[in-house]
């Protein structure tokens, strides 16, 4: 294949962390998911455990965080753990693999071997899957994905200046619910290969 | 296959009307276009030339039509052809086809066996590909793409009141620069004919 590197970004429930998964085990290459985190704790003075609640898209406090800097020219935490993040995810990709979330598409866009995949699905599949997944909790499901979508969407714009799910931003974006899990990485398999 | 019609809705200059073409042919079914102008005409008191500027997402007068008429309860010119474009593509979809265009993914909405596919590209690629399709003109290739982009996204929001190249109003998205148009129905093909 043409390509040495695979981003999967994916709308929250999904199920676009098991089609990265799935691809890089058919691929044979390794799926960077939580790694990450492990990966900045160790470049960093950070914990792992801190950085859990740091680096993901869903970072709850992260419109506090950024606007909390004193100066103009002070960077905010987030964009200091972004900045180490950007060079994890760079140093991770100079050999093949499957990176899932965390902006990869963008920190990587200057390369022409990188294959850029969006996965996503309607709501009502969306929300069977986060209650399958993850269990009911106090907040009703539409409520969390509403949460977890605004949240994706502010943490993409602000580090990639891009808006969050246009198509224009991937190669490829996928129906999970429509297509299924295991005929999303069979597309996949499909689309890289050819190539 | 499980899917009777599939639909194609395309960024201008991305060639998702030839990827349209060549997936009918290895599907062996008849694919819609120009010929939705003809049977509108055939229902109708317009005429082909005054409707092939009309049905178009690329509608120039569109807005200016839109709002003319005198009281609320009147319907624009462009309401009454949408209504008779829908009928058209309605029964056009009885029986197994390809169609480009029109906002039939909104149109067929309501049908569990259409498959909906967007296809774009980057404004490099559809610059290279306008020249080459129709040629050069008085205006430059960015302002001939960013006219008819802003005119498309009016057209479909008008009518079904959604984002126009939203990837949740579809069920794959090809960038058809990165796949090729070939590679897309290659796709296609395998995304249909697994289901």
């Amino acid at each position: 294949m043409s390509f040495n590197v695979i981003t999967i970004s994916r709308d929250f429930g999904s199920g676009g962390r098991t089609v990265g998964n799935k691809l890089a085990e058919a691929l044979g290459i390794p799926c960077y998911d939580s790694e990450i985190v492990d990966k900045i704790a160790e470049n960093s003075e950070f914990s792992k455990e801190y950085l859990d609640k740091k680096t993901d898209e869903n970072n709850i406090g992260f419109f506090s965080n950024i606007f909390k800097s004193n100066y103009y020219y002070e960077s905010s935490e987030e964009d200091i753990i972004f900045a180490i993040q950007s060079k994890v995810i760079k140093q991770l990709a100079e050999k093949p693999c499957v990176i899932v979330g965390r902006c990869s598409d963008y920190i990587l866009k200057d390369r022409n071997d990188v294959f850029n995949v969006f996965i996503y699905a309607d709501d009502e599949a969306r929300k069977k899957r986060i209650i399958k997944q993850y269990g009911e909790n106090e907040k009703l499901p539409e409520r969390r994905l509403r949460d977890k979508d605004k949240q994706r969407a502010a943490y993409y714009r602000y580090f990639t200046d891009k808006q969050w799910g246009d198509p224009r931003n991937y190669d490829i974006c996928l129906n999970s619910a429509k297509l299924g899990i295991n005929g999303c990485v069979e597309i996949l398999l499909k689309a890289i290969n050819d190539k």
